[in-house]
């Protein structure tokens, strides 16, 4: 069996990707900056079928069980299969099965890592060119704007090129430059009540979107600057200000979108308590609870001491910056 | 001894009034509008010393002791006094006694009752015209623009002119006309770490200031109307509109203010689910932590019933739209 499989990381958003320009191209209104994580991946096999057959689509368990994958994540891949199918005009049926690194249904967005991933292997098994560009284009055909970024490791803009919305990723800094930690508090493991896109389809109806677009080229300017001089306080100001921010946005559409829960507060409130005795910490959340606690390598131990009894955090997941999608040699089946 | 006692109400702003055109003359940069309270209502009784005496500041505690007033309290009303007594041209010393009848340092704002309160007792001991305009003008001598408020009864807005900031509030409707219910849910009873002063201050840093000035006109023109229609769908989601965004003006300002607590958005979101299922009943917070839930008379203890166990709450203080100051013929010494 011609077996192909694919671990593609998920990332966090230092400059978050909220509102498009086109919700069927999956066109952002902004370019976005994250840093790929590296434990947090998503593993893709995929074999091919006989001609004929139904596609397989299997999701391995956290105890290692290959089970017919739920409806929602079947839906998400049978999409982007289609539109990976259209662009390579490759129809052959496929056997696939995906797992998570990271506990699924933890809050973790999963479709960056997820859809990258597939991406990756549906380009192998087409025997196609596969450099990261090219990955990043081809995951944004699932529709997860934050895919693009996946398929490259460190420090990845998106879109690369302000000019060419359509066009793909671009990484500015490698892992190692600032191999930073993101300690990602699990606030709530349940599913969102508002799927990110439907909160991208609200964003514009906050009035102060437009302030917001308006403001951005500044913040990608400061964010990439402090990344590159390794400049952790204008990280921090810069990212705390930006995610605040984003969610500003969703609490102010119409109607609001209110992702933040108690806890999220909490932990905010904590890590600016932190940063102000000297700690070099951060927080940033994607659409949903949970808090990344961005911090220094060399801040860590003492961030985690202080943020450990915090209660009301659900599970703790430790991070770090880390390389883009990458082929294995053993498989899901 | 020709002692004059006044009891002056604290009101809840619908629409808020954040960030001042002018600070030293206390001018507003947006109109406000709020429902004045009935139970949380501040005491001042003055009586003349002779001349030649320095002025006796008092503060009467809960237990009905008099005690020296403490120095923030002392430094407000030295301050307005002195204003007043400019504008009165009239310098007699004073002895002053003030008291509330809400639970002090409850992070419930004594200030617009406080200084209505002194206003008016000044004036009545300079025999002046004491009609309530007149009031809402002297009390906003006091630098404390939602005093100006508290003059009147019901629902109020201030300016009542939107062409003469330095005006006075005007009141649209009597409480007899909606009387809704307040029930305060205080969470953190103790001194916010940024003041109201402060936060006006600051207000003009945030990048989504004007799009906020912008917006409020209409804003404006719908909580009245759902006032004067007794809509409260209308109300709710205009007011929770309302109170989001003034938080969020405040978390973007430079530096951000946060005076959200976890606990605060607990009660946000319970009160997002009771309104769902049905109840009649809205969230507003002033520049604090602690929630006013606003609902109508009818569905008052079902609000409760749903919101008593909420942990976190440190109290509940139950409050309902009621009249201006008045004149009272006990004293507090």
């Amino acid at each position: 069996m011609n077996r192909i499989t694919v671990s593609s990381p998920s990332n966090i958003a230092l400059i978050k990707y909220w509102g498009m320009r086109d919700e069927q191209l999956t066109l952002p209104n902004n370019i976005s900056l994250s840093m790929t994580l590296s434990q947090c991946v998503s593993l893709c096999t995929l074999a091919p079928l006989h001609s004929g057959t139904p596609d397989e689509i299997l999701w391995r368990t956290r105890e290692g069980t290959l089970v017919p994958a739920n409806a929602s994540l079947r839906f998400g891949i049978e999409y982007h299969l289609g539109q990976l199918r259209q662009h390579f005009d490759h129809w052959q049926p496929l056997r696939i099965a995906t797992s998570n690194s990271f506990p699924t249904g933890a809050g973790i967005a999963s479709s960056a890592s997820g859809f990258s991933a597939l991406a990756m292997a549906f380009a192998l098994q087409c025997d196609q060119d596969c450099d990261a560009a090219r990955i990043s284009e081809l995951a944004r055909l699932s529709g997860s704007g934050s895919a693009t970024r996946s398929a490259f490791g460190g420090f990845v803009q998106w879109p690369g090129d302000a000019r060419q919305l359509a066009g793909p990723a671009q990484p500015f800094a490698p892992a190692q430059h600032w191999p930073l930690c993101d300690l990602i508090a699990v606030v709530d493991a349940r599913h969102k009540k508002v799927s990110s896109r439907q909160g991208h389809h609200l964003a514009a109806s906050s009035p102060f979107y437009r302030t917001r677009l308006d403001l951005l080229p500044d913040r990608l300017n400061t964010v990439r600057q402090a990344i590159l001089n390794r400049d952790f306080t204008a990280l921090a100001n810069a990212v705390e200000c930006e995610a605040v921010e984003m969610h500003m946005i969703a609490m102010t559409s119409q109607p609001p979108v209110f992702y933040w829960q108690p806890t999220t507060l909490a932990l905010l409130e904590r890590v600016r308590q932190l940063r102000g005795e000297g700690l070099q910490v951060c927080t940033t959340m994607d659409a949903g609870p949970n808090v990344h606690v961005i911090c220094t390598a060399q801040h860590r131990s003492q961030v985690f001491a202080a943020l450990r009894s915090l209660p009301g955090v659900v599970r703790w997941i430790f991070d770090q910056a880390g390389d883009g999608p990458r082929r294995l040699e053993h498989h899901l089946f």
